[in-house]
């Protein structure tokens, strides 16, 4: 008789300090029996150095390995992921899938979820996100009162880049990396330059906060961000 | 000789589950001897109830007591609790404030946080905020991708809620209560209603998850949310 299908579990483990792992993701990861995280082509997973102290000796592991290439990743990677974790599903196995920050807040999560719900319960955990780490970082609200926030790719077209910024009392600008420079070109045509911050690795112990004026754009990792308010903070 | 000054720490303790607070947040809080939160007029406060398992015998509370009323509270309530944390850090006390989600994303922090920068260490510990728990609980993609996100108080004008909504991929439109129909309006104009999903009361017991086009308006408390997305899921 086939088993009862195992419950699959996305976790959003937070932005990078390991204290920064809620209480309940932390008792589901140590309660499950197969551990999935996303990883590189060759290397180690972000989101699973974030845990990694948790780890239980008794507990597989599934690295997912997306390559790291401009642009989405094609389907096939997901497609062969998502059947992974069926097969593990299908035996009865509890799989959690670990999300760094927040599951459903860009990351390959919701791809998988895509392929998978419906067919298997599915539970998600909330993370604390980046742009929430990233403020606390600055020490910058991110939208206070009846003010607008836009959450922009910097993968997006500078025009485009520019008419959201336009539009939005607040922005956090995501995925800088090697569109800094075009991003940088949108806010000095808005003057929005000078109140523009810039946070790299936020709640690692190397982040960087700083103008973002300051920044060389030959030294940007893809996990940073622009922080812009309009008006002043606490108004 | 007069003690060094206290430090203050804006406490992100997530959306209302106790388990989405951190592990930081958990560890500071037991640590802290001051515990100060917002609270309304009469009544018991949001964030004291998420932690009050945690809470320690010897801990002195105060609470920042927030008239409930249409438009933004006067300038004086917030001059007032500033001085009354302020009181409590020169007598060389370390203050936790207590932020329900996160401290920089809307909420009352940012206002005590422009009046005592500066003139105090501050640090803030980003927390699970509502559009993350939201977006699990219904089971949707925030953004993915190259969207944009939208994040649009209910509190402005039903035309500057559309132009918002209808410049963005995805929206989360915060803050609904009383302002529910104008919501509702802007949406049907502009096609939207049938992708909208409703939540109420995200990650506790009585949390609430609809298709928007089914919530009775009569019947919508504060914390509540509309997420809308563009296009279909994983796409």
């Amino acid at each position: 008789m086939a088993p009862i299908p195992g419950r699959l579990t996305g976790l959003g483990v937070g932005p990078g300090d390991p204290e920064l792992l809620t209480l309940k993701a932390l008792r589901l990861l140590r309660a499950a029996s197969v551990v999935a995280y996303p990883a590189p082509e060759h290397g180690v997973s972000f989101a699973r150095s974030i845990v990694s102290n948790w780890l239980e000796a008794g507990q597989r592991e599934i690295a997912i390995r997306i390559p790291m290439q401009p642009g989405p990743p094609p389907d096939a990677i997901y497609d062969t992921a998502a059947a992974d974790l069926a097969a593990e599903l299908d035996r009865g196995n509890d799989v959690v899938l670990l999300c760094q920050g927040d599951p459903l807040f860009y990351g390959s999560f919701s791809y998988l979820f895509a392929r998978l719900a419906g067919r298997y319960r599915i539970e998600i955990v909330p993370g604390v996100p980046s742009i929430t780490a990233c403020a606390a970082a600055a020490s910058t609200p991110l939208v206070t009162r009846d003010e607008v926030l836009a959450v922009i790719p910097a993968t997006l077209g500078e025009a485009e880049i520019a008419r959201h910024l336009s539009e939005s009392d607040a922005a956090a600008i995501v995925k800088l990396g090697r569109h800094f420079p075009k991003v940088r070109r949108a806010l000095r045509e808005l003057g929005l330059l000078d109140s523009a911050r810039y946070i790299e690795r936020a709640t690692l112990p190397n982040q960087r906060v700083s103008p973002l004026p300051c920044v060389d754009a030959a030294e940007i990792p893809y996990f940073s961000m622009a922080l812009i308010r309009r008006r002043p903070i606490g108004s």
